[in-house]
């Protein structure tokens, strides 16, 4: 039997996997489950499988997403920024990460989005979901365009070809804040500041969304993205939000860039075909605890 | 080294730790941590400690509250009942259960409270917050009562002598509701039907909460305790709020009936002493989930 587990030991090292015993004593809490798929590679790869969760996805060590609980994580960072928007505003969308499809899936859901590009480093992301989670793969649908590419470079490229978007998604792994300052995430750059100058230009009047970890944890990676949307967009643009995954311990943090008009209302008609998000969840997902408050002071 | 677990095979089994290995694969997520006091009694009781949750106190094998997260437990439990009404109208209080003293606590920060009853039915539980969770313990107050005494029992002695409360607070572990129908937990009777008959004697015009568990593992709960409410109290006093606490796995939901005026709104000024609540997360706390709302119907 193969041991995994979700350490925290302090805030910022963020979430780690650990294989094999003995299991170590400072971690957040730890979930056993039989490995039934490993990989090296960009990330190191994990699938287990667990009679609660279904399948879980790890990597680096890190919990992703699993089959019972993905739908709030992936209804949460779509259906908040869509719905924000009146129908036929967000045409073109682009998703930095997001291989798993999970995001893509919610997207193809509106029939006014014209184009989504998901752009992905690891090429072993997509190729593990179509074999292990076929629940998150949409149905063929032309609308939608896979590239294995680094989206830092991808968004540098479109910028010059002044491409625009009326929607980013930032659905990465969680950037490393530890201590030490390694970097050892693929998704640490798309939480600089020098990848949110790009991205203004690349959707000057869009919205632009990135998953932002779980504060209970690490509320420094919370502090950090905030400030970064901060300087970038300035205050009066940058909201946050929230929504409960129990497989990551509670409340996820989202950062919303929304020019013009509230994101907090609603603007279009919720859909039918959603497990969490309805419009009333929407409004409230923007009042935050206070002890959130007080990190992004 | 010794090993406990949070086991959740299915819903409805409820949240159970085991002590010793092997780790059995079926749990929800697994806490690992060195016991630091046990003890036998009406219920089994395990203090763990640990690196990152701080002390965890766990009751017949169920994890009740660690020093890290009780405070947004606690405060859920009383001031969205207590600030949905006016200054001065919530003078007597009884909390069944509640031996921990973390809601009395939270209780005791409003002045105008001249009365709060705590019985709870283990003697064990005070005697253990004081030794190992002094931060728990209020300052000595003579608004304070402690019984040991089954609340079930006290209910009925009160009613008989038409004793009246403002706001009765259930805060118990959580019921036995396996499909085996065994009866093991001590909390089993106040989430009864006879049980909450009685509360609407004791309180006709009150307020009265009950923690119902965490949805998304336990959702037969949820579905139980609201159901048991709207039967007493009519659809139209019964809501349903919710708040993360992330060693639960998440959001925990708490059934509230309420007379009269919405208990959405907040109608006092808010506490500068909480870390959690504020009155923008007290409004919020009442849109739940659409997959809890489907169990809800």
């Amino acid at each position: 039997m193969a041991i995994m587990a979700n350490s925290l030991p302090t805030e910022g090292k963020g979430i780690r996997l650990i294989l094999g015993e003995p299991v170590q004593k400072d971690f957040f809490y730890v979930y056993h489950g039989n490995i039934i798929h490993s990989e090296g590679g960009a990330q190191t790869l994990y699938v287990m499988e667990h009679p609660f969760w279904g399948r879980i996805l790890f990597l680096n060590g890190t919990l992703q997403f699993t089959t019972r609980d993905e739908f709030i994580y992936h209804e949460a960072l779509v259906h908040i920024p869509v719905q924000a928007r009146e129908e036929g505003k967000i045409k073109r969308v682009l998703i930095c990460g997001g291989g798993d499809f999970g995001a893509a899936r919610e997207l193809l859901k509106y029939p006014d989005i014209e184009e989504i590009i998901i752009a992905d480093i690891d090429p072993h992301v997509p190729e593990i979901v179509k074999e292990y989670f076929p629940e998150l793969m949409p149905g063929e649908d032309p609308r939608l365009k896979l590239l294995i590419t680094d989206a830092y470079k991808l968004v540098e490229d479109y910028v010059k070809e002044k491409k625009h978007f009326d929607l980013v998604i930032i659905d990465s792994t969680d950037p490393d804040i530890s201590p030490e300052g390694k970097t050892i995430e693929l998704s640490h750059s798309l939480f600089s500041q020098e990848f949110h100058e790009l991205l203004k230009a690349l959707a000057p009047e869009g919205l632009i969304v990135q998953q932002a970890a779980t504060p209970f944890t690490m509320k420094n990676v919370l502090a950090w993205t905030y400030e970064t949307f901060v300087k970038v967009y300035g205050q009066d643009e940058v909201y946050c939000y929230r929504a409960d995954i129990p497989s990551f311990g509670g409340d996820n943090a989202y950062i919303l860039r929304a020019q013009g008009e509230t994101p907090i209302e609603p603007r279009r008609p919720a859909l039918e075909d959603t497990k969490y998000y309805t419009h009333e969840v929407h409004r409230a997902s923007f009042s935050i605890p206070k002890f959130w408050q007080e990190v992004l002071k």
